[in-house]
């Protein structure tokens, strides 16, 4: 790679994004996949998985807000968290924001991103790395789930690539199973669903395949600039479907509490609650449609 | 241009999207600015105007639905509606499925766009360019507004393109003005302000502009899936402060009397009232920030 070429996401056959590189900083083909991180000129530093983009310092606080502070703050007292993938730590680091977790888990099959997650976006995952709460493991998330004891978690959130390569077996009847008993009685599970406009079939198969498992299945939405092709859905699974209907001034109360009010760029209490009502072309994909 | 090339967008110059083209449908250098339209693999017919991508057939409607939709119910009996731009016809058939619009005049400065969306597009603007109660001009918005009578319209959609080029004159005081002068009293503006995660100046820079004219100022958010950034705002100037206020369900109520309710793929009565509600990192640009 030379300087000021251009990187194209191969995610899609058809259309995609590019970016300007300025710099590419490291190309690392790992036991799992092929790691790229450059600097950009437009985003900041860039991670991209198997060519397809991942994560941007410049945009990355609308799906790490939108994915760690919904289900914690629509829980309300989630104390114990297990997070699945998320390599870049910053899930992590918008989980242990929250005043009460006592507990977050996190099981990352590569250790080649969170490696390089550290030594080329460290602002991204912050102090979460050593944060004392934190529990870092360098390990396959469905055999965690595998082996972990029932009603364990509150919340567990997975933040895998696409279901297709590394990420598959987070999208099986066996993960989703093993997810349902670890979690306590008013535990749930989010999961990213990819963005409907380009990928409809995610959205659809994975929803039905956890509505096996969980009596209340929908998704919420999040505008994630380098996520392209308008909404990403993320899905929702739990036991418990009045979740979803906190009023956001119970919202407001709860991340106050937790220490999260003022400190986010995307979520605030109104696009919390907001994010559930889908437009049409998204919820006819989900199985209650 | 030979089949199966790619049609990059130069709308940025260090980051953009990138369409497979399955054909070339027209290149035409009209008189204002340089037009394309090309069959694609992913999004249907794509119209772009100098380089940057105006509209796919297959994420057309999120964009046409929020900016005719959301002033005009939030307006609630607008009669009269002015349409700057929107040669493709999308806004005017929005518009003209109120049952209570009596007048929608739409001036578009680039009569190659008009001939060219007939031609290549015709499901976008549909029966629109036959409504009795469309008056289609091809002529300049700022001089159409400069002649036209005080209170002589209840809603104004400026779909243009960004403020530089062809589209440079709809972002002055002097358009402002007028508009403000030409409005009925619970009258509205809206137009497009951009992607503010890649073109903040635009929605800063016009927001500051409009509160001259205008005692309420705000902006309203669509994830636009090819107007790539997350959410695109849709600017709001207003004479009345309260139309942002209007509650979902009589925002529904509305709907249904329109004969809008059950015909959208975006837009709904949650959806209108949710998208006044600004992230963070959007509202910082807007002058009550």
């Amino acid at each position: 790679m030379t300087t000021d070429s251009w990187i194209n996401e191969t995610l899609y056959p058809d259309w995609g994004q590019r970016f300007l590189v300025k710099r590419e900083l490291a190309r690392v083909r790992s036991e799992f996949q092929d790691i790229v991180i450059f600097e950009s000129f437009s985003h900041g530093r860039v991670m991209v998985l198997d060519g397809a983009i991942q994560i941007t310092e410049a945009d990355e606080f609308v799906y790490q807000e939108m994915l760690a502070h919904v289900p914690l703050l629509a829980h309300g007292a989630a104390e114990t968290v297990l997070i699945i993938g998320a390599g870049d730590g910053g899930v992590l680091r918008r989980v242990l924001q929250h005043r009460g977790v006592k507990r977050a888990v996190m099981v990352e099959i590569d250790g080649e991103v969170i490696r390089l997650s550290k030594q080329f976006l460290p602002a991204i995952g912050g102090d979460a790395w050593s944060d004392p709460r934190a529990e870092v493991i360098v390990g396959d998330g469905i055999d965690y789930v595998r082996r972990a004891a029932d009603a364990s978690f509150d919340a567990i959130i997975v933040d895998s690539t696409d279901p297709i390569g590394v990420g598959e077996v987070l999208f099986t009847d066996e993960f989703y199973g093993n997810c349902a008993r670890i979690l306590s009685p008013r535990g749930l599970v989010v999961n990213q669903c990819g963005v409907p406009a380009m990928q409809a079939d995610e959205l659809r198969d994975t929803s039905l395949r956890r509505a096996r498992f969980f009596p209340h299945v929908t998704a919420y939405v999040a505008a994630v600039p380098t996520y392209v092709g308008g909404f990403m859905t993320l899905g929702w699974s739990a036991k418990d479907a009045t979740l979803t209907q906190v009023p956001a001034a119970e919202i407001r109360r709860r991340a106050e509490a937790a220490g999260i009010l003022g400190t986010t760029r995307y979520w605030t209490p109104e696009i919390h609650t907001g994010a559930f009502h889908l437009p049409p072309y998204i919820r006819t994909h989900l199985p209650a449609a």
